[in-house]
């Protein structure tokens, strides 16, 4: 997405361990109208899967995760996190690697939130090494949901998580995908549509 | 806001210790069709406020924050939550006590997210006690910027906070206050609009 790479390169913060900050328009602080139109992107590209239900992790999927439902006309659904591994009741879990804090955690959902009727579409905000989107794509298997596919804001590709989930037949569609970050100079990787 | 009522008595949960859990359609799972009428809802009461920025608390505030400022066509800001008081660098901050946890957090926002010239309506999903919101409100006073007011989805009226925060002036606006929940049996507040 057009739109998007160009305010990477404008407003976004290269910082040490190839860390992108995006804080000031699509983290801390989001520019409502790019959101917007990112979700819009996210429906023109599923607009030929019946979505029933939007999934995401908590907390920074949250925003994109909210707006692709609302133009979905469908709930949204939270992952939710937790360090410890006493997630009691009825939840599908994952076990979660965050190479961001090198520990694991435990992610989960509550049964009645997913159904085998259901057709779900994984939103999130980032994919680097896609431990986060592996884990969310466990929990729709646990459900007997449908995977329609995933679509993410900002993959990191030369980090390889997406294209080695693409490469297990998931429909992943990022709306920015960096091919590299050397020395603070991105370099995106051309888009398909 | 009727259909916010019905929804309540219909879907709500009532909890050990008057916590009323609205997971299934306000907070792990969201109702985005009910998100954006409560955000129509919001730029209804606050049409007469030039509002420039939506300020909201992590994580549950997210959802309403991102609806309200999508369509009042300004920028979300997200206040984080610290355990310690090292947040270091250019914040404003207010230490918040939780009376559902027990302890006490900082919350922070980057002095460059909110400016002087700034009209800030801050939007939140529960008032209770007013400790966020009072917080919030620190930091809106701190930026020098104007605060519009506050909403919020559901306020806890038998619990105080929100008639405090009103009798200092500042104008608050509630799509649903409950004023009892005695045994389980939820009384509303009737509106005055």
């Amino acid at each position: 997405m057009k739109e998007l790479e160009e305010r990477i390169l404008k407003d976004g913060i290269v910082l040490e361990g190839d860390v992108l900050s995006v804080g000031g328009f699509l983290n801390q602080q989001i520019d409502t109208g790019l959101l917007s139109r990112m979700a819009d992107e996210i429906k023109r590209e599923f607009s030929d899967e019946p979505v029933t239900k939007v999934l995401t992790v908590e907390a920074s999927g949250i925003a994109i995760a909210i707006a692709a439902a609302t133009v979905f006309g469908v709930p949204a659904v939270f992952a939710k996190k937790s360090r410890t591994s006493n997630v009691v009741g009825e939840v599908y879990s994952a076990r979660v690697h965050s190479f961001t804090h090198g520990t694991d955690y435990l992610m989960s959902v509550p049964k009645r939130y997913l159904a085998p009727e259901d057709h779900v579409l994984i939103v999130d905000d980032f994919l680097a090494n896609g431990e986060a989107l592996q884990g969310m794509i466990s929990i729709v298997g646990q459900s007997g949901a449908t995977l329609a596919g995933a679509a993410v804001e900002i993959e990191k590709g030369f980090q390889g998580g997406g294209d080695r989930i693409r490469s297990t037949g998931v429909r992943v569609f990022s709306l920015a995908v960096l091919d590299s970050m050397n020395r603070g100079v991105l370099t995106f990787r051309p888009s398909h549509s």
